[in-house]
């Protein structure tokens, strides 16, 4: 096990009707900035709580962040709260208005005459400190409501790019599963996908003395096989929706990877294919990770072995079982309607292969997976297995 | 699963040679007061390193403060705190120094002319402030080095009683597994069982629709399990010793029992029996637990079963893998070395049945259990049972 340190302050309020403590939790006389997505808050009811459990707070709104939130759209919020001295940012909905928050608070502080981009580019140029953000969950899926973690698009230069910084975990983050009984399918699937991932970037590399870490992944796993079907075909479930939640928020806390030896491959390349064909993200997750997987399978083994007995229970020689593994974890996304090849999404996967690829070449480029074996000759491989 | 709250802000520093960092932890000009145990610190080189971190800060020593840690000792340190001026406390020890730690922090700002004491009695009468806590951990056993509670004894009374406040969550606290080497069998295997039986009162109650916290749950049993003969046979193995700090640390920081039905009836019983007859805390665990479920065994199967399955890999009829799984964990902790009968201990089981028993009489005295069904002529059978 790796020397590791652990600290997460951020306060946790799980459960239907906790919306309305966000009163309790943002210091009187805060000018507070509401950000939010598309629009589906103003539909399904979260915005009427939220907006009561604010009266008497000064209110400034901010509606419109994208899925994959752009650096464009964060400098428009940005202008705002500098022009009306705004004092906590408010992220009422899934991981991308939380991303953006997060960039925001952090981007309030840049040195004048520096451009916030720079921190995307390289971490060590972000402020050392940023506004208050609390955070109302509506979208599990990302973990980003417990983390100090955001990824930030940039639309005029094609880029995805991820930055972390203490400063930015959320006060607080209301985690109600109430408010995910509206979720559009397409949405459950990518919060499953997307969770389901996030645990295995962090589990399937080479065993690590970390039987704790291990089990604790595998924990979330499992959790999310055995919830699949109800989140997916019962709409107002609370029970299923509340693991859900509990899972994607787990999943990416920061305990799983403490001491262990991680991968990331498939978000990093999932990242540029998202930056490039505007995929979601949970969408090229499933087609990139079980390719990763094949190509790395000498490598991977040990713990391919004991993802497929633990959580899919299956037998045979050890070739077998990882790759069975592989099969069985590319047909669950398939069975919860997530296309896991190029063509299930109209693309030309040589094209696209040899695109995303390129991106790699280049001595300032990424050498990516646990033994940094995977540069962009591999990358092109793996993705034209993936047709 | 039901609504809660969670936050937990202590920062956790694993790993070796991580003692060095409280340095830069504790802010200058702290004036710290060291609390330490019955003196293993000065012989394992725990004390060295700690005092090589602390150069140049103002530290003055309290040690002594023994197993069950007293009223009447913390109250000594109470006085020298006072005395001093101290502004910091660092704990180096196992969960009696950190525990008396919590209870010192907090009865510095008890209100003049009440005794400390009223807080363990009753929980809302604690200060509203506490000295801020850094702890080195050397003996992983009761997570209080990642919570918020503590449990401190009265000798004049007999009594053993439980706090938590907010306030005492150590700011951090360092895990060094190398502090571990020296330990003797019996204190090892103390450990092993609290942190397992820490789980088992979060877990063994009834199923809540929460499927995440009992797979993660029994990700600590099933580590426990796996790595208990290492821990207890190799006396310098870092990675069985890392992975017990890391389960004791898990076991209690607060996750596993989120939105879960908790039990703690072994826990009330066992601070009793340890008030009376200074047995070891988890040698009451050992006693007790067995009876406990047994008594329970029909209100308590479905979770009988889910462990006995998913942790032991037990078959046949629901009934048969519920004992089979009592008798599982009995013998699991035989194993380690750990008594748990009466007999093993030298004590008449009758007699301490009727003793313990009585305590519970009385309109002010907790029924126990998750269903509130265990009041003291319940008590005096489980315990009878156990001689």
């Amino acid at each position: 096990m790796n020397n590791f340190i652990y600290r997460n302050p951020t306060k946790v309020l799980f459960g239907k009707g906790m919306i309305a403590r966000i009163r309790s939790e943002i210091p009187a006389n805060e000018k507070v900035l509401l950000l939010s997505g598309g629009g589906s808050i103003r539909e399904n009811g979260v915005y009427e709580q939220v907006m009561g459990a604010l009266e008497g707070f000064s209110v400034t709104e901010f509606s419109g962040i994208p899925a994959n939130p752009t650096y464009e759209k964060c400098m428009e919020a940005l202008a705002l709260v500098k022009n009306n001295d705004i004092s906590f940012l408010l992220a009422v909905g899934g991981g991308s208005v939380i991303d953006a928050a997060k960039f925001i608070a952090l981007a309030r502080y840049s040195a004048p005459g520096e451009s916030p981009w720079e921190m995307m580019r390289n971490n060590a140029k972000a402020p050392s400190q940023a506004l208050p953000i609390g955070a109302v969950l509506t979208l599990p899926a990302t973990g980003s409501e417990w983390n100090s973690g955001f990824v930030i698009s940039r639309l005029e230069t094609n880029e995805k790019l991820t930055c972390g910084h203490f400063t930015v975990f959320p006060q607080f983050s209301v985690l109600d599963p109430e408010t995910t009984f509206s979720l559009p399918k397409q949405q459950l699937r990518n919060g499953l996908v997307d969770c389901f991932v996030h645990v295995l970037e962090q589990y399937m590399t080479i065993p690590n003395h970390a039987p704790l870490q291990d089990r604790q992944a595998e924990a979330v796993l499992s959790t999310v096989i055995e919830i699949a079907e109800d989140v997916m075909t019962l709409q107002n479930d609370y029970n299923s929706r509340a693991s859900m939640m509990w899972c994607a928020s787990q999943a990416l806390n920061g305990l799983l990877n403490r001491g262990v030896i991680m991968d990331w491959a498939t978000h990093d390349i999932g990242h540029r294919l998202t930056a490039t064909y505007h995929l979601d993200h949970a969408a090229t997750l499933a087609i990139i990770l079980p390719g990763v997987w094949e190509n790395q399978i000498v490598a991977k083994e040990a713990k391919l072995v004991q993802y497929g007995k633990r959580v899919w229970s299956l037998n045979g020689s050890n070739e077998e079982i990882a790759y069975a593994a592989i099969h069985a974890t590319e047909e669950f996304f398939r069975k919860l309607g997530m296309g896991t090849h190029f063509s299930d999404y109209g693309i030309d996967g040589e094209v696209a292969a040899a695109k995303i690829a390129a991106t790699y070449n280049g001595a300032d480029q990424p050498i990516l997976g646990e033994n940094r074996n995977i540069n962009s000759t591999v990358i092109y491989s793996i993705l034209k297995s993936r047709t």
